[in-house]
């Protein structure tokens, strides 16, 4: 079985832009606001035929499939609308997930809000885990939207959500979302910035000693933390911490969306292939055909495939058993590893 | 000749310390304002002796050498102190590469300020340039200090400084200081995410169209940039623009501050040799032995000497002749090659 970690729904259906238009629009003139979103079964089932199509193509089973990343702006508007557009998001994911019960699973966005405690989102938190039958969640490190002036990820601002995760027994993916500071790019800075940024927070923090058994992906590689894991064991050890591995690694996963060769065999080069999920990050981050290999660049299975010293064992821990490893409640959901 | 382009004087006398704790303390109580900083020349040079010792041990002939960048602080102060500030540091780089000429060649930092225009800084950058025979400069793209409240690289803001820069034919090496962002570690995310960031506007602007001759090298092996190579080539085309070599590779220089070999084996692969030139950041940005191969972490000449694909004209490249062509008036300072 292949699984893809990590795929957002960039193919919603018009109406759901509709109704964030009418939402923020109400903000400014309550006049505005929308009716509750109506979308029919066959828009919602249509609607992703492009992924299942790419799916299809390319052998993946199974997406782990949450809201668009970017469309989660958690800077955008007060709390309240923040829950609002997460209840709506959510529940679309969790309708494809019906629809196509097989192809989809999935993972939720929060409504998270700058300033405001993330204790606000447990309530949803337990909605989307306990009702809703998703295996994890999105955690955004930065609700601000590049301005990054809410606490680090150690602080224990934090904790109440990490309790509950615990207890639920779901990861998060910290997984910023769009950016309103015009110096960052969203998928070209901020997200990778948000991954790097992620990760040297958990070097200075102990957060893993208070609790052992949280999981959080980092995707996109890890940001730029393979491509810099001496500066990343130096500095770890110059904090005094324990060596890298042992400090965060058994707490910490990295996905494979890095879009070339070089970069996926780095990423398996330097970390432990216990720690690395398949994804893809499809459709649409990194769009378009690489001219010098012909293939889409984010067509990462090609990559993990043509890595010469990974062995049959490890490709199928970094396809599957990883996956079901970070995410448990993937059992109930496809059924037992074979 | 080996020339490492990526030096900090991290090894300060005592007295700039002091200098600068007044300098500040004499905002809040102007009786407490310094007096001019007064070091003997026997002081300062002794103080780079440690870098002069790890230099010969690694057959380093020749540093490219400025202030701490952690220290340039630009975020602290107004305008005014950052001026004098500035100046008082590139003094002191003046110094040790009088006092140890054959050794050092200064680069300075700039008397940036958040919100004030580039523009303020010409009449230093002249100063160090012409008066005190510095061949580049440091240009801090996020002033604020990890508020990123500024505008971006390709912005018109910057302009008066990019075409004094093209005047006297001097590259800008890209590097924030320290960071009063409690989310961001200076040297662990900080450092890295400017890198990603800067690369990042490169890509979205067209400044290489205005500026043909403006040089910039970004530290730090690009931040993320060599292991996201095939993400940056892919925004790059879906953003219309040309291919990203094209596009930025004429006037973009990344350095060899990564501190394992499979990192330096990521950058030479995908980054054009032509665009790799030699530095360790020494002393101390990331310190200490590692006990995988008990060699210090920031020795990065035996990563790039145990790459089994570049050539001898390859490593001439990177620990020579690209640094004579990035820098000009290095010729002026050390001779042309041989």
């Amino acid at each position: 079985m292949i699984i893809d970690t990590h795929c957002h729904y960039t193919t919603e259906p018009a109406a759901l832009h509709t109704f964030r238009d009418k939402q923020l629009a109400g903000m400014a003139d309550p006049a505005r606001k929308p009716a509750p979103l109506d979308v029919p079964d066959d828009v919602v089932k249509k609607s992703v035929e492009p992924q299942l199509a790419l799916q299809r193509e390319r052998g993946i089973d199974l997406a782990i499939f949450s809201p668009r990343a970017s469309g989660m702006a958690h800077h955008v508007g007060p709390e309240a609308v923040s829950r609002e557009w997460t209840t709506i998001a959510n529940n679309l994911i969790h309708r494809v997930c019906t629809l196509w019960s097989e192809n989809f699973v999935g993972v939720g966005q929060l409504p998270q809000s700058p300033g405001v405690a993330p204790s606000n989102c447990i309530p949803e938190l337990e909605r989307i885990v306990n009702e809703l039958g998703f295996v994890g969640v999105n955690l955004n490190p930065d609700p601000t939207g590049g301005r990054w002036t809410d606490p680090p990820l150690t602080d224990r601002y934090w904790y109440p959500l990490y309790e509950k995760l615990c207890e639920l027994d779901v990861p998060a993916t910290i997984h910023v979302s769009s950016s309103c500071n015009r110096n960052f790019h969203h998928t070209g800075a901020h997200y990778i910035n948000a991954d790097t940024t992620a990760f040297m927070q958990l070097i200075q923090g102990d957060l893993f000693a208070d609790f052992p058994t949280l999981r959080f992906i980092i995707p996109h590689g890890g940001g730029a933390v393979p491509f810099h894991w001496g500066r990343y064991r130096g500095l770890c050890l110059s904090l005094k911490k324990r060596e890298l591995l042992e400090h965060v690694m058994h707490n910490v996963f990295f996905d494979t969306c890095v879009y070339h060769l070089p970069g996926i065999e780095l990423l398996a080069k330097v970390v432990p292939v216990d720690n690395i999920l398949f994804a893809t990050e499809m459709l649409g981050a990194v769009p378009g055909i690489d001219p010098e290999t012909g293939q889409y660049f984010d067509d990462t299975r090609r990559y993990i495939d043509a890595v010469g010293f990974l062995t049959a064992e490890d490709r199928h821990k970094i396809f599957e058993t990883n996956a079901r490893r970070v995410f448990p409640r993937l059992a109930a959901r496809v059924g037992a590893h074979a």
